[in-house]
């Protein structure tokens, strides 16, 4: 998959993720209230919202960009009803050729570790049958418990070609209290990155990267630059373009000599963007999806100037 | 709700938690048969042997334990269907009167982490309905990311007296590849040790103990007891107990002085105690449940020796 995933972005010439992490509060009122009228004010209301949501948008944008990046904790919040939806999503994304990367950043020990893997990636075995639950085709993992926590998505990824993104340096304000404690001269994240790489090396793909990747933050230019160096199979999902702050410029040096290496994730940027003041101006509530699609489209230029 | 769980364990005079971490390979023919005959070989048919199994666990320990602490990984991975099942497992517990610790050991950025708070442990708003979601009364979480992925868990946790387990020290084998790393002569699980004493600062119960207690595993002797060292007002939930091979001996120091201090978890050597050779003599598959409660007698027994 992380082959697919470069060919995509080559073809498209666009190394931007969409991240599908809707909130009611942005969700243009027609398609909240459609849902309200079937469902009521409920978790099954909200969760509809998102899916017809995402529908729009992935119509929009499953020509331009390589890859979708929904937020299982946005569905997970609404039950049963918010998975729904998340599966919906996936399937729906699928369906038009989009790559899933499904943002779970799940954690636990072996044995536990194998039955998020074998629900995410692989297949769950209910005596004879094997069945493909979420179907994602990466998921993000977090590294605090070691390599026996991940090896069992490493099988996974292998056999079923799927791939992770793990936790190295996060793109959020508080991310050096652990991340950036010092060992021995060298940082936490960059311990991690190591590590990273070393599990890599245990799924590579044909063209030169690692099914195992790792998510860098584009809000923290020189880490993820020295990330660069230490890393260099290794593919980066990179959140904290735009809503959170970060330029093309702060996240230049996430990509290798060859432009790859790379994908950049923007989510209220894009999905959200009919409600800022420059789209606003141009596209209606109704046309929120030509507002993202125009967005994908702007985002792509400037990372293109960069990389 | 720390308060509640104190008042639990001196009552029934019991330091045990339950894991509800079902798997299909030691659930008893019986239960599967009849929910295969209801559901066929499916996701659905899993899921409600799941939730059967639990029923006559909790019927069987519900008056001996505080707690019960269901694994989300095992009934996640089999979809909605599964988080079906979890969800009735944490009514049913609730219920009969149980504590329910949801082990979901999620991590994420704050605004993201905002909207598994409130879908675990808050409210959901859904324009002016607020509603509640899993009812777990505390839940796990992986500290990688910093305060900041933390904080808003904390205000749920005081708006609704729930609780949280921060992943500090974990039972599993290479827990140490990242924990253990030492950064200006203490290892990191001490410094995020003291990064959770000092963030439970701000939800601190009654009884002595604040409402963030800590994962400490019981695998790691002298790193519990320097732990509880550390973190005096912190509460410790202790994996490792049993089927991963620690003794009471080996965790005594994470209790306090007062015998508080610490629950203890068991989850196979409990809810599968009728597969193993002590039990399987006096149990039949039918008395599974029985098999349970006597493993809890003698789990219980076999802490308070030492606490």
């Amino acid at each position: 998959m992380i082959d697919q995933l470069i060919k995509k972005i080559k073809e498209m010439d666009n190394a931007t993720v969409v991240g599908l992490d809707p909130r009611l509060n942005f969700i243009p009122s027609f398609i909240k209230d459609a849902s309200y009228a079937k469902y009521g004010k409920t978790l099954q209301g909200a969760a509809n919202a998102f899916y017809e949501f995402n529908k729009e948008i992935i119509d929009n944008i499953y020509d331009l960009v390589p890859a979708v990046k929904p937020q299982i904790a946005m569905y997970e919040q609404y039950g049963i009803h918010g998975l729904n939806a998340y599966l919906q999503t996936i399937n729906y994304a699928k369906e038009k050729g989009l790559i899933v990367i499904g943002d779970i950043k799940r954690s636990d020990i072996a044995s536990t570790a194998l039955a998020y893997s074998n629900g995410h990636i692989g297949r769950v075995k209910i005596e004879d049958e094997l069945i493909e639950v979420y179907k994602e085709d990466f998921i993000t993992l977090n590294p605090y418990l070691g390599y026996d926590s991940i090896e069992p998505y490493i099988g996974n990824c292998n056999a079923y070609d799927k791939g992770l993104f793990v936790l190295v340096k996060t793109s959020n304000p508080n991310s050096g209290e652990i991340q950036d404690l010092e060992v021995d001269g060298e940082k936490i994240y960059e311990k991690v990155g190591k590590l990273v790489a070393n599990w890599g090396e245990k799924a590579m793909g044909e063209l030169g990267y690692s099914r195992v990747g790792a998510v860098v933050g584009a809000t923290y230019p020189k880490q993820s630059k020295d990330l660069r160096k230490i890393m260099p199979k290794t593919f980066f999902l990179v959140p904290g373009y735009g809503a959170q702050g970060a330029t093309a410029e702060d996240l230049s040096g996430c990509f290798s000599k060859d432009g790859l290496g790379a994908i950049v994730n923007s989510s209220r940027g894009i999905i959200a963007a009919y409600t800022k003041e420059d789209y606003s101006k141009m596209f209606k509530a109704e046309e929120f999806g030509k507002a993202a699609r125009q967005a994908v489209i702007n985002m792509r230029d400037d990372l293109n100037r960069v990389r």
